[in-house]
């Protein structure tokens, strides 16, 4: 059954080229990794790795059940009261992934009543949130504010929302935030703004809504995910009390989810603590991030992720592959994973990278390039 | 803005006395448990702790990325090896979340050419990614083989799934696996069974699938969380190899959602070692189940949970009360969390509970079932 309905496509996939496979890391390798999206270099920092490991002992190694019911620890309240403090939101509600805390909030507004309105490059968990959600969603163009006042203008529902990412997965570029919120304020809209890349990077660390000055207005809703800066696992949104509460009594992604592991929780508030303690680190991503540009010859980006687009699919897999032989890992993203058809390099710069690293992770990439093209 | 749109809801939610709100659970907290999914009682197991622990030791904290990025560790295919062997499957994926897991099948075999036949009596993940793929959909009464093979019969697409669950999560009944398994050949569709509560628990922790003599046939595919007899988080698609290969490619909430981070797969891993080492463990669950249902004066149910009936939700939630008063916590289940409107205490029998617990247990769920009622 399986065999004749999955074999023809396993095999159309294979003939173009397409096919994705796992690869596993192994524990011992040495590699500069350029592809993984731990910002602030926190996944293997002592003072982390022992938080997750003390938590476990303590709280055990799962949370035991939705966060309803016996899945909410000392610890998640924590994590949630230090990230809001942190991000100047008046609560957060951690989730067991970003990707449910975009559906949660998502689907928990929508509805008949409430417009979507999503920029076309947000990312594949608000675009799922939206489908689910059962609102009208309008599809605008990447960054495009007058679509967006458009859309909301001439609409009949009494409620809508403005999806956007504050700095961009793919291409790493910037929302134009203030101007979206100023629309959202004007329209009677609320603006949510994911900043899975922002925390940890943008806005010196706190993210790209607070250095606008939007944190903590009644109009804007923040999710992020613990899993990138944060070294984690997890997702989070953030905003009024009010929406919070909404979301314990609404958010299907949040009541039938089994509530996030106890390391989870603890590496997140560790690697939260080591920010606020550390408050220059996100500043070497950007040296590292302008010191990969430069060298790739592609405009400087707002985040972390360096962006070298590549004339195809095949060249993109190809430079990738060489740079892996020559001891650097970089992403590759081709369609259908790019928002604009263009299949590239992704390169992430780390805080944790050394001087030596990235010279050595520039000369491999263009060489790679060059050899590839 | 916010402020206008949830008051009012809150409100209203309020008045009617259904708000629900998070307890966080303290550390050092010494109650007897029967509302956690810990069904194994392995979340505080040494052996399982200390797996954790190594983890993020020799992994670090998190995934740090896509399972099709970086986020693929030697543990993950460990754990997805070991999980096909032990159930009988071809092949294994996990997700961050049994949630996330049940949308990715769901919505990479679902759509337009694809029937959804689904069991009234769902999870909220499986009805969440039937709505998302985009399929028609067919509720059919809860475990009617009858019903399920009429639609199947009815049908134009060329595609069909079954969707159920093989203990299901409030009424722990069972469904009728060998007759939707034989009704799915007839009529060319495929099983998704759904064993969050089965693992660990039914046909001796192998679950009800593999029971059945169902497991690793070419139409039946299985879907568990890791979060409750595994002692962690994590959620795993199980069936044909093609299956796993069209779900890398294809399932969003796989390919756009960070790992699983390593704490969760090494717990996850370690459970599945002390099950196989210690087989006799889901008898225990079993044994501790039918006292509980027997004190109760309910029928003994095929899982681990015990559903003790309440005229209604402010009785459900008055006896949970005073059995947390009494040192026991239970679970309370009302609308619109139970498929069949009808409010309840939701008992979980762990393996781990000592005679003397369970003794007490009974004791105070009787008094404070007679003082709620
Ligand atoms: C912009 C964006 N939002 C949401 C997510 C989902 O977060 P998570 O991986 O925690 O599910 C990601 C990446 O994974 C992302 O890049
Ligand atoms: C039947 C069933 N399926 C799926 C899930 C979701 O699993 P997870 O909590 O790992 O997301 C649950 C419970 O949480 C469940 O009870």
């Amino acid at each position: 059954m399986l065999a004749d309905w999955l074999g023809p496509k396993a095999a159309a996939l294979e003939s173009r080229g397409l096919t994705r496979r796992l690869r596993a890391r192994s524990a011992g390798e040495r590699l500069i990794d350029l592809a993984g999206n731990d910002y602030l270099g926190l996944a293997s920092d002592p003072r982390v790795v022992d938080a997750a490991a003390d938590a476990v002992r303590v709280w055990g190694t799962g949370a035991t059940a939705s966060r309803l019911v016996t899945g909410t620890t000392a610890l998640h309240e924590e994590l949630e009261t230090s990230l809001a403090a942190y991000t100047g939101h008046e609560s957060a509600l951690v989730f067991s992934s970003g990707y449910l805390a975009n559906l949660g909030v998502v689907t928990a507004l929508g509805g008949p009543g409430t417009l979507v309105v999503s920029d076309d490059h947000v990312h594949a968990s608000l675009i799922d949130g939206s489908r689910l959600s059962r609102s009208r969603v309008e599809v605008v163009p990447h960054s495009d504010v007058d679509a967006v006042d458009k859309v909301l203008a001439e609409r009949n529902e009494p409620h809508a929302l403005i999806l956007t990412e504050s700095v961009f997965s793919v291409l790493s570029d910037e929302a134009p935030l203030e101007e979206l919120s100023a629309v959202a304020l004007v329209r009677q809209a609320v603006l949510v703004v994911d900043e899975a890349h922002g925390l940890g990077v943008s806005g010196g660390g706190r993210g790209s809504v607070a250095a606008a000055g939007l944190a903590g207005l009644d109009h804007v809703i923040v999710t992020m995910t613990l899993s990138k800066a944060m070294a984690s696992q997890g997702g989070v949104v953030l905003g009024p009390f009010l929406l919070r509460e909404h979301l314990i009594n609404r958010a299907r992604s949040f009541i039938y989810d089994t509530g996030l592991n106890p390391a989870a929780c603890a590496a997140a508030l560790a690697a939260l603590h080591v920010l606020q303690a550390e408050p220059d680190r996100p500043a070497a991503i950007h040296t590292a991030a302008a010191r990969l540009a430069s060298a790739c010859g592609v405009a400087p980006s707002a985040g972390a992720v360096v962006s070298v687009p590549m004339p195809g699919p095949r060249e993109a897999v190809r430079a990738a592959e060489v740079c892996l032989e020559d001891g650097v890992r970089v992403g590759c993203f081709r369609p259908p994973s790019v928002p604009d058809g263009i299949s590239r390099l992704r390169l992430t710069a780390h805080a944790g990278l050394s001087d030596t690293d990235l010279d050595r992770a520039c000369t491999v990439i263009v060489n790679a390039i060059g050899r590839s093209t």
